[in-house]
C-alpha cells in the first residue's frame, strides 16, 4: 500500500502524453496529490500548484510518485538528486518504471538510511495463492476489450466514481501500474507468474458487502494473442458478475500484430460469456463502452445507437457521456 | 539444455510413484539412461542397473537427475553427499524440485569448484520474447483437455514415438517439469512471468520444416479456473494446426476444484477450437485421447466406441491402443 497523499514528480518529461501515470492520479484520485514537481525543461503541466519538496511535504505529501516515463529507460543524475533528497525528507517513493528503484544502489541506501520505503509497483509484493475457485460474496464486474488498449481502466474507474458518487458500495481493483499508482494498492497482474494469475485476482477481489461492486480493471483481450492468457486468468479468477464490453471502432488492426483484426462485439460476448460462466454461472453481459475518441460528436451519436439497436444492450462512451447507464445496467441485476 | 545421457537418483524413495520423473525418463527416452542410484531404504526401482556415480561415469553418463521427489521439501544431508560427491566426480545435476538446487550453498560451490551446472528446470532461464503471433512453418499439434492431468503429456509424447517410428519429423516439446527432464529441454510454462507465456510457447516452437510436428506438451485447462489462463497462452503461442481433445471419463469433479464439473467433449472442443483459429484460422481438431485407467478393457473399448460415434473423431487410449490412430489423423490432414 503506497501511502497518500502525493507529491508528483513529472522530471523533464518532454511533453504531455509522457506524464500519463500522473495524469491518471489527478483525474481519478484528485484528493491523493498536494501538487506536481517540475524540473528545468518540463514540457508537461497538470494544472496541479508547483510545489518544492518542503513544500509538499509540509502540505502532507507522504509520497514522491515518480508520474511520468523515463527517456532511454535511464534514471538520470537530475532526478537522482530529486529522489535521494525526497527520502531524506522523509518521503517514500513509488514508480511503474521498468527499472527498479531497487536496482538503484543510492536509492536503496538513502532509503535505508531514513527507514523509507521504495514501492516498485510493477513487480508483485506478494506472494499470491493458486486459485481455488470458491465462490465468494459481493459483486463483481470486469470490462473485456476486442483488443488491448480500448479504455478497459477508464472504463472501470468511471463506474467506480458514478457508484461512490450516488452512495453505492465500490472499489476500482487495479491489475496495471497506472492503476495501482492511482489508488495506491493492485495487483501487477503482468509480472505475475503464470500459475499464480487467477489467484492474485482471487487475492484482489475478496469476499465483501453483498452489495459491494469491485469494479477490476481488464488487461489485454481474448483475442490479443500475446496477453489472452492474461484476459481468461481475469475473468476466471475475478469471477465477474457483469461483465462490460469494450470496444474501439477505428482500429484497422489488433494492437501490435498487423496480421490479426478485431473481433466483432458479438464474437467477445458469445467468447468471454460461456467463459465467465465457468467460474460463475450468474454472469451476464451488462453494456458495452466504446472509446470513440477518434469519432467527432455526431459520429459518436450514430455509431453508439447503432450499437446499442444491434446488440440489445446500453452502448456509452465514458468519456463524451458518463458510466452512469452501465452503472444503470449493474443496479437493475 | 541438460547434458545426456543421466544417472537417474532414486534417493530414498518411499515407493514407486515417488519415482515418478525417473519412470518417465525410462519409459520415454531409454537411450537417456545409463542406470539408477538408490539409497538405503529406497522403495522404487526402475528395473535399471544400479550404479554407484564411479560406474555410471565410467559408463558415459553425464548429469545425474533427482528422480524422485524429496520428503517434506527438504534436500536432506544423505542425498547432500551423494549430489556434492557427483559434482566432484564431473556431473550436472537436473532437478525439478521445489527447493532450488541453486539455493544450497554446498551444492552451489562445489558445482563451481568443479565447473559444473545445476539445472533446476522448474524455474526458466531464457528471457523470453513477447509472443508476435507471426505465423510459423512447420505443423504443431497440441492436446488440451477437459480438466488438469488426463493424460496431454503421455498423449503428446506417445504422438511423437509413433511419428517417429514411422519416419516420420517430430519433436516432443516439453512445457513441464518432467518433460523438460524427460528430453533434457523445453519451458517451465506455469513459472513464467504472464506478460511472456505466449513468447516462451512461439519460442519453443520455431520455424520448421513444412512436414515436421512439434508436439506441445498441455497444461491446465481452459475449464479450470486456477491454470485456465496459461492452457489458453499456449493455444495461442502454439498456433496449433491440430488439437487433441483429452479426457478422463471417471472424475466426480475438476481436479482439487470440488464445487467445478467437467465439461463435455462437445463443449471442450467448441470452445477450444474457436480460441486457436484466432491464432491458426486453420487449425481442426484431430483426434480424442482418453485415459481409461480406471475402466477395465471391456468398459474402457465401449467408452471408446461410444466417443468415437459421437463425436465423429478417432477415439483412443494411448496407453492402452497407441497413438496410431491420432497420428494417421494428422498424417491426412
Amino acid at each position: 500500500m503506497v501511502k497518500t497523499p502525493y507529491l508528483l514528480f513529472l522530471g523533464d518529461a518532454p511533453d504531455h502524453l509522457a506524464a500519463k501515470v500522473a495524469i491518471g492520479i489527478r483525474d481519478w484520485r484528485p484528493e491523493n496529490s498536494v501538487g506536481q514537481l517540475r524540473l528545468d525543461g518540463c514540457g508537461a503541466d497538470l494544472g496541479l500548484a508547483d510545489m518544492s519538496l518542503e513544500q509538499a511535504r509540509a502540505a502532507g505529501a507522504r509520497t514522491l510518485v515518480v508520474g511520468v516515463a523515463n527517456r532511454g529507460g535511464v534514471i538520470s543524475d537530475a532526478w537522482k538528486g530529486v529522489l535521494i533528497d525526497a527520502l531524506n525528507m522523509g518521503f517514500d517513493l513509488a514508480s511503474g518504471l521498468h527499472n527498479l528503484l531497487r536496482d538503484e544502489a543510492d536509492l536503496v541506501a538513502a532509503a535505508e538510511a531514513n527507514g523509507r520505503v521504495l514501492h516498485d509497483v510493477r513487480v508483485p509484493s506478494v506472494q499470491y495463492p493458486i486459485a481455488n475457485g470458491v465462490k465468494r460474496t459481493g459483486k463483481r464486474c470486469l470490462a473485456v476489450g476486442t483488443d488491448c488498449s480500448v479504455g478497459k481502466m477508464y472504463t472501470a474507474m468511471a463506474m467506480d466514481q458514478e457508484m461512490r458518487a450516488r452512495g453505492m458500495k465500490s472499489t476500482f481493483r487495479a491489475t496495471g501500474q497506472t492503476g495501482i499508482l492511482v489508488t495506491g494498492d493492485g495487483v501487477p497482474l503482468d509480472a505475475v507468474i503464470a500459475d499464480f494469475m487467477a489467484g492474485s485476482i482471487e487475492y484482489l477481489t475478496p469476499d465483501n458487502d453483498p452489495d459491494h461492486w469491485d469494479h477490476i480493471e481488464g488487461q489485454g483481450s481474448l483475442f490479443h494473442v500475446s496477453y489472452s492468457g492474461v484476459t481468461l486468468a481475469l475473468i476466471h479468477g475475478g469471477q465477474p458478475d457483469a461483465l462490460i464490453l469494450a470496444h474501439e471502432p477505428t482500429r484497422e488492426h489488433m494492437r501490435g500484430l498487423p496480421e490479426y483484426q478485431q473481433p466483432s462485439l458479438e464474437l467477445l460476448r458469445d467468447t468471454a460469456l460461456p467463459l465467465a460462466k465457468v467460474a460463475n454461472p450468474a454472469c451476464v453481459v451488462a453494456g458495452i463502452s466504446v472509446n470513440t475518441q477518434h469519432l467527432d460528436d455526431d459520429a459518436s451519436a450514430r455509431y453508439l445507437a447503432e450499437v446499442e439497436e444491434r446488440m440489445g444492450l446500453p452502448a456509452i462512451d465514458p468519456v463524451r457521456n458518463g458510466a452512469g447507464r452501465l452503472v444503470d445496467a449493474l443496479a437493475d441485476l
